[in-house]
C-alpha cells in the first residue's frame, strides 16, 4: 500500500539504511540533508510496494558511485541526480514511471528519495541488493540477466556520460574510470527495468525495513542495540571492542582498508580485523573468519547504537560488530560467484551462519 | 570540385597523411588496409571541398583515439567507426550529411575514408588540425568555440560511450580514461558541426595534400625526398642520422618517449633528440631546440623517403628529420596556448621558423 515519506521519516530511514549499508552506502547525515532539502522544495514522496507496479512500468534506479572517503569531504551538489535521470531518460523509448534504490545505504537510500521528490515520481520500497556492495554488477538485476545499460552518469560540474555495454562488468569498469575523473564521485542512473522485472530483481521493502531499524536504534539508545538488531533480523553480535587501528587508502576509485578492534566487555582479550572495500568484506576474529560477504557486517557505536560507516571509523571508537544475514539469492551458487568471498580475492568458502 | 577516392588513390594518401601525422596519427599500412576493405565492399568515396558544403550540412569527424604502440599490435576491427557514428547520430537532432577527418595521419586520414564508404556519405577534403596532435581539444574547433560533444566512442567488443561535457578538455579527460579501459584504442566521433562551421574550423584540402606528398615520395624514391618535401611545403631538413636509442612507454593512454639520432652525411658528429607523445613534440639538435610544436616534425626513411611513425622507430634506422610549417592559426597566441610548447611542459618559447 502506498504511503508518503515526509520530513519526519528521514532521520530513522537514513540511520536504518546506514546499518543495511554494511559500512558502505554513504553517510546517513549527508543522505538525510539531501532528502530533507528535496522534500522541502518539492513535497513528500510517495512510496509504493512492488505489487503496486504495472508490468510495463519503467523504473529507474539511482545512486551515487565513488569512494565514500571522498564523498564525505565533498558532498554531492544534489543537482547531479536529476541530471543523470534526464540523461538516461533521453535514451529510453518510454517515460520513467518510478524511481528505485540501487542499493541500501545512508546516502544511497536517501538520494532516490531526493530524486523522486525532484522528478515528481513515486519511489519503490525496495532496492537492488538488500544491502550495499562496492561494484555496479553486484545486484540481483545481474542474476536476472537484466542489463545495466543504457546507463547515465553525471557530475556536479555538468558533465554527463551515457554507456551502452556488452555486460554489467564492463559498465563497472568504464563507469569506475569516469567516476575517478569526475572527482571520485558521480551520480548514476542505470538498470532501467520494467515493473514485472522489478518484482524479481528488487529486494522488497528495504526502505520500510530501514525505517524500522532506525526507530529501533533511536528508541533503544540506552539498551543493547546490537543485540536487539541481531535478534530482529536473525543475525549475530560478533564483537565489542575499541578501534585500535584503521588504515585506509583511496585506490582505483574505492575506499579500501582495514580496521583492527581490541575486545571489550565479554570480548576482553579478543581481537578483530575488518577488511573493507567501501563496504565491510570480511570479519576475522582471533585469526578465524567469523563473517564475510555476502552477509552484512555492520559496525555500531557501542553506546548509542548509531551505525558507523567505514569512512567514519576512527581510532578509539568503542563499537559493536553485528552480522546480519544477506538476501537468500546471494547464497545461491550464482549469487556467491558474483559477490562471494572468492570474487574479492579471499580463499575461504562462504559458510551460511 | 568533388571527385572520387578509389583503391588506386589509397597508397599515396596513406603515405602522405603519415607525413602530415608528424610521427603520430597511426600506421599508414593499417590505414590503407582499412580503407581498401571498405571501398572494396561499399565502393569509392566522394571527396568534396569545403566550398561545396551547404551552411546547414551536418558534418561528423571520426578518428581512432589511443596509443599507437598498442593500435599497431591490435589493429581496429573496422566495425567500431560505424558504431561510433551511429551512436553519435542517435543523439543529434539532424541526419549526418558528411564525414570529416579529425586529424591527418596514416590511420586517421584513412579511417574517415573507410567510414564514409560504409556510411555512404561524402568525405570532406580537410581535417581539424592540418596535422596530428595527441589530445582531443587540440583542433581548430576549440579555437572557434565549437564543442567536442556530444561525442561517441566505440570499441571492437561492442561497448559505446556518449559524452556531453562542459568543455573540450573534459572530453579529453573522460574519453582518455574510457580509451584506456577499452584497450588503449577507441573509435571516436565528435565535434559535430555545420557546413558553415566547417569552412572556418577545418584545414582545407589536407587529403589532396596527402595524395600529393605521397606521390612525391613514390616518384622521388631515388632522390632526396626530405629536401623535396621541405621545398614543397616551405619547411626545412633538420637532420640526417641513425637512430641510436629509442625509449618509449605507454602511459595514461599515450605512447610517450624519446629517440636519439647520431648524425650522418653533412650532419656527421651532430646529435638529435626527438621527444614525443604519440606525435613528435620537440627536436633538440646538439642541445638546442631546432623545432617544436605546433610545427610538424616528421621522420622519413633516409633512403626511401617513407614516413616513420613514432611507434615504428627502431634502433639502427637511417632517417631524415624534416620540419614542416603548421597551419597559421596554430601560431596565434590562442593557438600556441592550446598546442604550443608550454602546454606540453616545455619552457622554451615557440619561434616561428
Amino acid at each position: 500500500m502506498s504511503r508518503q515519506i515526509g520530513l519526519e521519516d528521514l532521520d530513522d530511514i537514513a540511520r536504518g539504511a546506514a546499518i543495511l549499508g554494511a559500512g558502505g552506502g554513504g553517510d546517513p547525515y549527508l543522505g538525510r540533508l539531501l532528502a530533507e532539502n528535496a522534500i522541502r522544495r518539492h513535497g513528500p514522496v510517495t512510496l509504493v510496494d512492488l505489487d503496486e507496479l504495472a508490468d510495463d512500468d519503467m523504473v529507474l534506479p539511482v545512486a551515487i558511485m565513488g569512494a565514500p572517503t571522498v564523498i564525505v569531504e565533498k558532498p554531492p551538489a544534489g543537482t547531479e541526480f536529476g541530471t543523470a535521470v534526464r540523461a538516461l531518460s533521453a535514451s529510453l523509448p518510454r517515460e520513467a514511471t518510478h524511481i528505485a534504490c540501487l542499493e541500501a545505504g545512508g546516502l544511497n537510500s536517501m538520494i532516490p528519495i531526493a530524486t523522486a521528490a525532484e522528478c515528481g515520481l513515486p519511489l519503490i520500497d525496495g532496492d537492488g541488493m538488500g544491502r550495499a556492495f562496492p561494484e555496479l554488477q553486484m545486484v540481483l538485476f545481474t542474476l536476472d540477466g537484466i542489463a545495466s545499460t543504457p546507463m547515465a552518469m553525471a557530475d556536479d560540474k555538468g558533465n554527463t556520460v551515457v554507456l551502452n555495454t556488452i555486460d554489467n562488468p564492463w559498465s563497472e569498469r568504464l563507469a569506475r574510470s569516469a567516476t575517478v575523473d569526475m572527482g571520485c564521485a558521480a551520480a548514476i542512473c542505470l538498470y532501467p527495468h520494467t515493473g514485472a522485472q522489478a518484482r524479481s530483481a528488487l529486494v522488497p521493502r528495504t526502505l520500510s525495513l530501514a525505517a524500522t531499524l532506525g526507530e529501533l536504534v533511536r528508541t533503544n539508545s540506552q539498551g543493547d542495540t546490537a543485540t536487539a538488531l541481531a535478534e530482529h533480523l536473525g543475525g549475530q553480535v560478533l564483537m565489542k571492542g575499541r578501534v585500535s587501528d584503521v588504515s585506509r587508502r583511496t585506490v582505483a576509485g574505492f575506499a579500501r582498508g582495514t580496521a583492527v578492534l581490541s575486545g571489550l566487555e565479554e570480548y576482553d582479550g579478543a581481537s578483530m580485523t575488518l577488511e573493507f572495500q567501501n563496504e565491510h568484506l570480511v570479519a576475522i576474529r582471533d585469526g578465524a573468519v567469523v563473517a564475510s560477504v555476502p552477509d552484512l557486517i555492520c559496525v555500531l557505536d557501542l553506546d548509542s547504537g548509531e551505525p558507523i560507516t567505514t569512512e567514519a571509523m576512527r581510532y578509539g571508537f568503542r563499537v559493536s560488530v553485528v552480522m546480519l544475514p544477506c538476501h537468500d539469492r546471494w547464497r545461491t551458487p550464482e549469487g556467491l560467484e558474483l559477490v562471494g568471498p572468492g570474487y574479492f580475492g579471499y580463499d575461504h568458502q562462504y559458510v551460511a551462519p
